[in-house]
């Protein structure tokens, strides 16, 4: 285990630094916070990481869950975590006062859920869910909903899910299958399998509070037939005690990596008595249902950049301290051997970890600053703030989690061999961090999401408000002489872009749908790395601003490497933009216009 | 487990089609084989493949080695597979008559352990290795080492391993600290540790005989000073018993995958009693050991392909048959869904895998059809060829590795969910193919050696002799109306290379060696995608050739399938040669000149 594996001075610096998160606490829903309150937030945040969370990364790996007699057993940490995740107030950091919670800025709160995914992403699984499922029923439940099931799921003591996929339908929602028939006494009669359920059971909790997608009985078809039920596990009686639901666990699934928290096949209804209730009108379900996605898009993400935080420290401190080889300036087999980290290609490894990281970390604060000021900001601005996030969720969900793969394999190669070997932490992070671009929409959903219907939605509106984001920031840092080199580069990648926008949407225009979307996945790589470019120049921006001559030689440090990192950022990442504009640009229907027979052999 | 997990068409395909595999066949050294010959090979390795090793695949992974009272234990089945391999002639198939070899041209030899590979990667740790120590004791050994162990080992009794890397030494090899010490009587009194030794020890066989790099007792210090030394794990006595020979097994690694096959840590005389015997001459021992590393890694780039190609069958398999969705342009809920393989985000994936697995393979049976010319070829082109195998030796590794890793990832992510599960096969595939980057030199290392080292060596003559071939490709090419476009993109990605060396040598000639070499790895991975497309222009000139009005429909599918492939490769894969190009024809020094402090935060 390495002895750091978040950058505690990279928060601050990214919340107050690049993002003036302070600007939030002038507004009137923010105004009991103040930087001190948020700080000591982080500070707590910290210590439960570091004390309760990273100890038990390895373990709760090593000792997955068991499927034993109908039931999902997990590591016993788990209920003590969710203990304390909920006496602390973690589980509702970001909710308003009035169901309990902290009402911190989002920002705040994913800055914190970071720590947590740093030290331990797989424990996240259980309360990023919980919350998602509590802020759900809080949106859209009934008031008899929110008081029976909120203030148990926020304490920690109920477990809350997302449960949407089917076997038959996989990433197609339009064909779930899982009935709900009404029965006139408040609740539905639900029939139904759903899988690949994170923590959709296990003994850490007391119940289990499934936010479920099902169609009602006689619904038109396709996705508007979905409505959201809440289905318990257990059902609360009225005198508080829990009466099985016919909801059973059919399987827990053996994992590539995040193994610390189960996933697992539902079936419901086996007997004909699971009860559900219906969250909202029906037939809405799925836009409901998109508000949990959205958040856990975004959570997805945070938690891809978090594994890619943990694993950027690990190969950093191998880096300074393992010794091999020599300079080549200097190969001299008689003077003593140098660290790796002064070898070019390491550095180049170091500074490609590091820029994803807090690339994706910066973006997804970005994401969460415009969350809070899509509730809370000037009222004239709140569209625009809410198309942005809309616009940049499946950018934010999907960069870090394909660049994540990337960035730990290139972490696992820096210890080589040892990076191989489960004696040292990299192996799991590249287990772990691989589940990211598949969970909550594939990478190739959230592509066809982008330019199917981000770009598209509200007549490209949502795609103007980020080209004038982005022009703001060059319009920034060409204050900075040093940075002018990189405004033009910037400009340069958003006509690319632009262009490349232009040139799919022709397609959309003439009903080629097929074509129109087809490379929708090097859409979204392109736009991904657009989007963190731009969060390094701001990032560049704030360091220029803080790099003063009386500031300390930490601060110096700090800020030079940032400098320097937005500068590998733009000569080694930015530079892929020109192959994936180049695809983009032409006009074949080499993957649509073909038969299938083409893979034979 | 698929049903399928390499592509014999395919393999005739490169070996005749392309290759001219047939050609050999007139050279004195090949003169008792045929196409016949050949194919008999072939199809028996198939069979092996399928019957004996493909259904271990699984069960090798899950009950991988233990270390227990000193002994390294691994699946018994391993015992079978070495003496099967032994019996069949499969260890020397490759090796001359004179040892029992069958002389089969080293391209049919890999195409062989293709199929091994493929069907179950970590067995071909055992046999590789085997091969690999008999020929480089038949290179460099004395008679009598000749007769007492290079029997044992083919039959598959002996295992064979390859000892360099020790633990403060890692890929410097000038720090090598294991010793010799002359004992006047035959042998030298060897002591040291060597780690990551794969297949080092373990119960399948009778005996280990490791080619260990040691230096000898007042020897010139650095790489100068190292030399061969075969070290059995017990000495044949002149009775035919064996004795112990003080090498132990300390410990064997846990990894993340390529389970099957025990990589071990090793300590040689500890008790002062190891014999090792010089292999050649005193301090000449890495010159000797390049031609066991070299084989080597055309072997890791061969298993690089190997899952690859497994792991695109498998995921070919499941898009074919998994329902999940609508085509875009009919999405109504009502029609049934279609198999994934219908939509172009799946298929650019899966042809992603194809072009990596069959550009990959056709690169390394270039470089094996090098070879079979450099040792039987035309006496006054011989320099040449090995010259281009040199040359390309480092692309070949790495270029499967790194894109097999990105390859089997694509595939995993084509089965979503139940890709991520231990139930299904891409998760072992994922872990397998991991360790390819870094075994017989990492990534990195092929970098310097590509642009440090071939590039430069013979006043750069490789790389003309490189551009010939690519040249030559093209003007064959252009009789093809259809490929002509491919010509101008190859001629275009040929020019960037030029360019891109042309550039970087400007600074090893002002003796700048450092900013020479920062982005090598980059330099290699422009220089792979180069070399893999010059491979499918071959293809599809072949591929045009073949496709005649009267050739069978499956034979009109392959070939079609294959220009598709190409086209696929140029229009999504030699696009990113721009941007590597971009970065390498620029001329700062960021990862060079720089203090390390910059990483502080």
């Amino acid at each position: 285990m390495a002895s750091k594996f978040a950058g505690r001075r990279n928060l601050d610096f990214l919340l107050y630094e690049v993002h003036d998160i302070e600007g939030l606490f002038s507004l009137s829903y923010f105004e009991d916070h103040s930087r001190q309150t948020c700080d000591l937030a982080i500070d707590t945040a910290m210590k439960l990481a570091r004390n309760l969370l990273y100890p038990y990364f390895k373990e709760m790996d090593e000792r997955e869950p068991v499927f034993e007699e109908g039931q999902v057993k997990v590591h016993p940490i788990v209920k003590t975590m969710m203990k304390q995740w909920g006496e602390g107030g973690w589980l509702s950091s970001s909710l308003p006062f009035e169901v309990g919670g902290q009402q911190l800025p989002v920002a705040v709160h994913m800055a914190c859920s970071h720590l947590f995914g740093a030290a331990n992403f797989p424990a996240t699984g259980y309360s990023g869910l919980t919350t998602g499922a509590a802020h759900l029923i809080l949106s859209h439940g009934t008031d008899e909903m929110k008081d029976m099931y909120i203030p148990k799921m926020l304490a920690g003591l109920w477990q809350g899910t997302m449960a949407m996929t089917e076997p038959q339908a996989g990433s197609s929602l339009s064909d779930l299958a899982s009935r709900a028939t009404p029965t006139g006494r408040g609740y539905y009669k639900i029939r139904g399998q759903k899988i690949f359920i994170s923590a959709g059971d296990h003994d850490g909790v007391e119940n289990v509070v499934h936010m479920m997608l099902a169609k009602i009985d006689g619904g038109p078809p396709g996705v508007k037939g979905i409505s959201l039920f809440l289905v318990p596990k257990k059902r609360p009686e009225a005198d508080g005690t829990l009466e099985p639901n016919d909801v059973t666990a059919t399987t827990v699934y053996h994992k590539l990596g995040y193994r610390g928290c189960p996933i697992t096949q539902l079936s419901f209804g086996d007997g004909d008595s699971c009860r559900g209730y219906l969250v909202g009108e029906p037939h809405r379900g799925l836009s409901y249902m998109f508000q949990m996605m959205n958040e856990a898009r975004l959570g997805v993400g945070m938690q891809a950049a978090s594994i890619a935080s943990a694993a950027y420290y690990a190969s950093l401190e191998y880096a300074a301290q393992r010794l091999q080889g020599r300079k080549l300036s200097s190969k001299d087999p008689s003077l003593p051997q140098v660290p790796i980290i002064e070898h070019p290609d390491i550095r180049r490894m170091l500074f490609f970890q590091r820029a994803i990281t807090e690339g994706s970390l910066s973006l997804l604060l970005q994401c969460a600053l415009y969350a809070d000021l899509a509730r809370a900001g000037d009222v004239r601005d709140r569209e625009r703030y809410e198309l942005l996030l809309d616009l940049l969720t499946p950018v934010a969900k999907s960069y870090p989690s394909e660049n994540g793969i990337l960035s730990v394999s290139q972490g696992l190669q820096i210890l080589g061999g040892y990076g191989y070997c489960r004696e040292f932490p990299l192996e799991q992070y590249y287990r772990d961090i691989r589940i990211h671009a598949i969970h909550e929409g594939t990478t190739g959903i959230q592509g066809m999401d982008l330019l199917g219907r981000k770009v598209m939605m509200k007549s490209g509106r949502a795609l103007e408000f980020f080209a004038g984001e982005v022009q703001k920031a060059i319009g920034e840092a060409e204050a900075f002489e040093e940075l002018k080199p990189y405004c033009t580069r910037l400009q340069e990648a958003l006509e690319k872009c632009r262009a490349a926008t232009m040139h799919r949407l022709t397609f959309a225009m003439k009903g080629q749908m097929e074509i129109f979307l087809a490379d929708a996945t090097l859409y979204l790589e392109l736009f991904g790395i657009l989007a963190v470019a731009w969060q390094w120049l701001l990032q560049a921006v704030a360091a220029s601003k803080g790099l003063r001559d009386d500031c300390s030689d930490r601060n110096k440090n700090f800020y030079k490497g940032k400098l320097h990192t937005m500068k590998y950022y733009f000569h080694y990442e930015v530079v892929k933009i020109q192959g994936l504009a180049a695809r983009l640009l032409e006009s074949d229907a080499l993957m649509v216009e073909m038969d299938n027979s083409l893979f034979d052999d």
